[in-house]
């Protein structure tokens, strides 16, 4: 589904064309066009691949949609995928945005995201100096809304860990805590996958030798870098505490089982030693003095509740009950 | 075992010709052998050897079948050792293919693998564009064929994973899962095996200093490159679930022993409870009023059963049975 | 806030002056202003961005008070961001500070932090042939206070875990100590996060090609440095013995477990042998000489405490009890 | 001792000659030397140090049994040391070969090693052409033999760890299977440590800047680092096997306490139940019509003996028992 | 305090002179003065930084005692600082000594170590043809007897661990053999913080760009540099042997666990099963036949004590008991 396509001249937006009359403004001095496609069907693509004369085994990656984040340069174009996660109730959904730069052209082919950029072009078209350093200016702004959006789906990975940390810590530890440690322990993985291979793209665009398209725009895609640096860290500290957690937790629920065993032979206890005291007197021995008590039997019930209640203090002092 | 044996020409297949006609065919410009052995004897090896002035040791390497994948430059000629990984039923089966490439003739050495390339070679027939591009996109086309094979393995390694997983999780976790858990690393550590050093071969192949023969094709040689970079990074994190899985299992397994502890103990408490009063009423105490009532028996009885019901009542709202 | 802005020139004090005269001093040789801003407002940050013509990326970073540790040069301009750590209570607090410094001017932004750095500036101003050196001197002695503030936070933590292994090898450990291992890990990770990649900006600062800024005094910056190197090889040796600690917990509260164990069968085998006698003397037979013996019963009662005697002996011997 | 001293020209041997007329061979042109001595003693050294001009500090690690395979160059001569592992009985045993290598000698020192290479020596002497390529040529000779020795010390650690992964999915682990883990672990660090240098050794001699004396063999050298690297990634692969195989065997072993747990459990209820009928039909009351029944007796034991069969049925059932 | 003051020329020492007339022999040609200075105060380190011009930074680290292994350039003048590891009793001591080396003097300042370097001088003095390379063999001869004073410190250690390998094999597993592991974890730290560093330093001394002032000596600093290579990979090997011991000592424990389970679980079933026997005879039935045979309760007891017996022979067989 073709999502927008505008021709733009120095910064400014000439307006919406149709994607045949492309060539018309991709010919003509400081004019660039920015097209926006949503999970396209094959004749779309073709198109474009006619229109913007790109190369088979790029489109071929545009076309399938799990690729792993990467910068390729085919002569003059760059092409760049990235992935995008979006948190879908309990889980983690990975989508993926491939992007064509040209030195007069900036396509982009969204699939499986739920989100899209049409805010983003209106507030590039808000800021025409900057949209005048062309696609790679585009690139730019493409790249640092999608790192962007990663670091709200880190807050909700680190809430969720420091809230199973919560009730690990209070010994409510069980199945589902365990269950849930593994699955952040994969979500984290899933995003550290989009994170640290982008890295690597964001690098080819500062440092070393720049592609030829994106020079004088370094520090801003330094700054992008900058950003992924941090959130790879941070997903790397966040993957060490949820593995942490997870032999931590091992101890913890080994502690249970010693609280488990220290209640219940208490409780055995209580019962064992009265049933013993019952013993006693229901042996048959001819000469039982206490037998023949007209009190006996209150007695011995007396005994038996005292021998407990001393034991239940006992217990209780020790913090077994 | 020769399974075939083809002189082309500008892309196009000449005929299948005998393997002693090879000089006729490669001494022709823009004409190619392609070659294709199965489980070859010594004789055969002797032939080819003779035929394409190959080197001792990598012949050596084709007769051997447990090579680790490599890549070998001896003059012209370039030899690459690459592993298959199959799945034979609940386990995988590891093959190899030794090609052997140079300016005019490509033989592939295939060992231990069930399916061959028959149909790669028809495919690459109806298009003598590309095949045009000689003897290194024959060497492209194999090795394409080799990691698009990798991915359905590890397809079923995922789903194993995912099985093993749910059953965990769903508290059935015994021998038989941890035992899968153990097979699961070991088979990862098999695939591995196979793509990580293939990624030094690939990279070889596109970047820094290409061998002469294969420039002009490390568009596609970095196609390949990128899918095993994929592939070898889904290993990685395969393995890693798999680590944490065994270490969240014995955290289950423990937490099953608490489990199970629990349930014991309130059986024993709906025995030992009963067992007690019995043991009142076996006193021998001259004053036990109870003893001489009409109903004393069925009182005590029901009195039992008040105290296993109320009893049976708290255990089931703890959880414990 | 502007917490303080002076003039020195020739590394003596010209005195405070207010931020409009700046531009006055700036041109002047041998003359450098020095600014420092606790938590600035937007105003604050717009105005000395103007008088010294900083990036507007930089400022940005300036802004948001969660950057990690990092070196940038913006033309002639080097912009550092640094953390402060700073032990609150029970947790560790980072705070910022983020540095421009020009070749005649030094800008801190500190936020988030409670200690400033009057102190320094004092000291400074009496060892003026060092502040001769200019504004790369006050970067220097800026970053030593900094880091020469995480020795103390690294000792505390250190104490820390000497006191939890007393406690954990005297045999108390339990969920709080649990806890504390694991907060120790985290605070290791948040003061390493500060650390390392601080590393990397020093090691900037006095190897390979060294910013015009700071040429002359890589000795000094190379002591920063090496403090840092042995703070980091520290923190990674604390967390390597917290991550053993962990482990070793876990044996340790099995080893509890067993003793539990242990001790309460040693309990129950006191109760379960007199049950048994005291169950032979309630058998019913017609012809059990003990029943009818004068001190059958306490002869039974003895031979009761006699056993129990022997196996609490047996059992203290065995260290069971 | 004094192994062997032969002189070879045009890779032809001359003859064996005692040491001290080894001058007279190393000053002819395409003539060399070759000895080899057995744990020799300080005045062998001395003569072999004065006959070939070694240096002090090769002489001394030649002395010492325990050095770390590396490789030195002195002036024009070549030090190599290489490690040998031999199994011995259930243990590794390593041995130590120190190698001079000079423009026309070739001394080997073996310490600790109870295979020589007297058969080594044999069939180089049948292939001339190999041997005219000099001293290098008897340095990978004696290098490949080295190597190809590890590979069955893998075979048998890896069949030992088959065994034993076996013994403990069979659920019959306990402390002599743990003992040889950790047995396995040791041993496999002890290949490792005699492979991963030598890795660095051999890279040397085919890679990058080789040693003028090896030139021309660096097909042969590489071939032998390729068996290294594969024997390497072998024995990290075992390693991470043996790793995985403590912790799934911690695993089993709390698995296998909580199938004793259930056993135990099954047969206390076996004894419970039966022990709380009796009780019931052992209290006292007046009226208990089934005490006075004339077949009370074996109708309270049947109803003991069909509770206590059911009981097992379930158990059986539930695999408790 | 001063130790030693000695000026040597040509390698021979021309006697002990007073610090304050060092000028007199370093302005000499081939004339070096060599100091020792043991835990010095302000004013003798004032007095050396004057007579030998030294670096305020370097003697700043020389002053204080905890400084990490390394190596620093000023000008024409090395300065030094590597860690000695004493065995004391049951713990490590580390000391720190501080090198100074110029174009003609050495100065050492060691700080916290037992043992002095005097042997070392007079060995030094008997071979001047050594000494007469000049303050840079002094450098080799310190570190060389530094490096050698590390083995017996592993070697201890080594010897601790294989002590403590056998406790936990023949199962006598608790509090003391956890504490030692641990502790032993500690020490291999505190070696490693040590030796790492030092090897940088050495790394420096021999490869790629070697100070002026070390020249000529490379063969003998890579030889320093091959035993800490040696050594640290020792440590590293040990390290990884104690955590593997860590983890299997908690399944030695868990095992346990289970045998004492097993055992307790025996001892139980001896007590309960004659229980059961002795409450069937307490039953009150009317028709009871065996409780009025003559030897009904001599036969009761003899049932007992077989079926105790058989089960014992059981429990024996089975190794319970």
């Amino acid at each position: 589904m073709l999502v927008n396509c505008a021709a733009y001249q120095q910064g400014r937006k000439i307006g919406d064309i149709p994607l045949s009359d492309v060539r018309k403004y991709t010919s003509q001095p400081n004019c660039f066009v920015w097209v926006a496609l949503l999970e396209p069907d094959e004749s779309e693509l073709a198109a474009i691949q006619t229109e913007f004369g790109l190369h088979d085994l790029a489109i071929e990656d545009a076309r399938g949609g799990h690729q792993r984040p990467k910068i390729e340069e085919y002569g003059s174009t760059l092409f760049i995928v990235v992935q995008t996660i979006e948190v879908d109730h309990d889980d983690l959904h990975a989508g993926q945005i491939a992007i064509f730069v040209g030195p007069n052209f900036v396509v982009s082919v969204r699939r499986g995201t739920r989100y899209g950029f049409a805010e983003l072009r209106g507030r590039s078209e808000q800021e025409p100096e900057m949209l005048s350093h062309g696609p790679a200016y585009v690139l730019y702004a493409l790249l640092d809304a999608v790192v962007d959006r990663y670091f709200p789906v880190l807050d909700a990975l680190t809430a969720e860990t420091e809230s199973l940390e919560e009730t690990i810590f209070a010994g409510r530890t069980g199945r589902p805590q365990i269950a849930s440690l593994y699955g952040l322990k994969r979500k984290l993985m899933q995003l550290k996958h989009a994170v640290s291979p982008l890295l690597e793209v964001t690098g080819k665009l500062h440092g070393g030798r720049v592609p030829a398209l994106c020079a004088g725009l370094q520090d801003y895609f330094r700054d992008v870098h900058d950003h992924l640096v941090r959130l790879d860290q941070l997903i790397d500290n966040l993957r060490d505490m949820v593995t942490t957690a997870v032999s931590v937790n091992l101890s913890l629920i080994t502690l249970q089982e010693n609280e488990v065993t220290k209640r219940l032979a208490s409780y055995a206890a209580l019962i064992a030693v009265p049933t013993l005291i019952v013993g006693v007197y229901g042996m048959n021995f001819a000469h039982m003095p206490e037998l023949q008590w007209r009190y006996g039997y209150p007695m011995s019930l007396a005994v038996m509740a005292i021998a407990d209640g001393y034991l239940f203090y006992r217990f209780r002092q020790a913090k077994w009950l």
